[in-house]
Parts: structure tokens; C-alpha cells; sequence
């Protein structure tokens, strides 16, 4: 999720589903960074993802993902590497999170663009 | 929105508003730092307003802030101040911004605290 950013995910028209994670880091790496791409690389394949947007900044991260409903992204929850991911999540890469299920009804975005 | 970070926002109860602003910024501050930090500021004092993180890493900012209804997302948004600073935000500072309003109706949070 580090690097050269691509642009702002575009999604369709609401309403549509986000999942908003933000998180406290602990310490070092841990073997996170490698995990984090796989775990990006996996969403992208799953069906009803939408696209996501992450930031970090010093130990706190926001990460929020786009589905096309609440049940693809219930789904990707329980995708088993991704399940192991969130289990060494809680152990050892996060000294806090919040995960919030989110419909987003109405969006704009400048510049103005077709979708 | 820089320098130390305060602990990640707590939220009450399901359902309440969050509003994600992903941008990516143009070079420079032009006067970006300031207006951001009173802009916050306002924000803080304004009705129904619950809280908000906020990470920027190279060019992308994301900001999620939390409201108890859409209403009173929608009365800051018409706060003249505020709109002050959206207008220079389209003419100067953003590249690029998204804006979605949603609805959160489900959050957990590790570790698990009394809100």
C-alpha cells in the first residue's frame, strides 16, 4: 500500500457499499508489508469489490473499500487467507482498529467526470 | 491534520453518518496547512459532530469524518468559513477529491472497549 499512488478510486452510483478501517500500528514491520500486498492483491479479485483508497501516516492508517453490497464485502471477511491476515491483524500488526460497514448513498467528486 | 495523532475516533451506536473525502493534493501548501487546521477546529464545535481521522500519505489525503446524522453533515458543509476553504480546496489545493456520504450500520473495534 506504500509507493507511487494510483489515482482515487472511481465507483458507480451509490448507493453502494465502503468498509472504513482505520487502525493504530505497533511497532515494525512484522511481515506486514508482505501480507498487506497479498491481501490488496486478493480483494481485487474478489467478486462485488469496487476499489479501495489507503493512507498511512506515521502509526495510523485508514484504509476504506468499495463493494457492491454489504454481502461481497461480508464475504471477502471470510476469504480463509484473508481470515489469517485479520487473525495475526489482532496479535501483532495493530494496536487498535475500527471496521465500519458503511452504505454510501450520495457522492461527488471534482474534478467532474463520467464515470 | 499533521504531526502526532490522537487515538483513532470513537463512535456511538450504529447508525450514524461518515463522510469520506479522499483527494489527492497539487504541489505546495498554498496556505493548505493553516485553513486545514482551522478548519478542523471549526468542525470540532460544529452540531452533531462526532469525530473524525484523517491520514495523508504523498499526494492522497483521506478524511473520514463522523456526524449523528446526514443533516448535520450537510449544515457544515454550508458553514460560510468552511466554504471559504472548499472553494480555494477546487481552485488550488486538490487535484482531485472525492466526496461520499454514507451511512455507518455496523462497526466492532479491537481491542473491544465500553464506548
Amino acid at each position: 500500500m506504500g509507493g507511487v499512488h494510483p489515482p482515487i478510486s472511481r465507483t458507480p452510483e451509490p448507493p453502494y457499499t465502503a468498509v472504513i478501517f482505520t487502525s493504530t500500528r505497533t511497532p515494525d514491520d512484522h511481515g506486514y508489508a508482505r501480507t498487506s500486498a497479498r491481501v490488496d492483491q486478493l480483494a481485487r479479485d474478489q467478486q462485488g469489490y469496487l476499489g479501495h483508497d489507503s493512507a498511512h501516516e506515521g502509526a495510523l492508517g485508514i484504509t476504506v473499500s468499495y463493494w457492491v453490497v454489504h454481502g461481497a464485502a461480508a464475504a471477502w471477511k471470510q476469504v480463509a487467507e484473508h481470515l489469517l491476515a485479520q487473525q495475526r491483524g489482532r496479535s501483532t500488526w495493530y494496536a487498535d482498529y475500527t471496521v465500519r460497514v458503511a452504505t454510501v448513498e450520495r457522492d461527488y467528486r471534482r474534478p467532474a467526470t463520467t464515470r
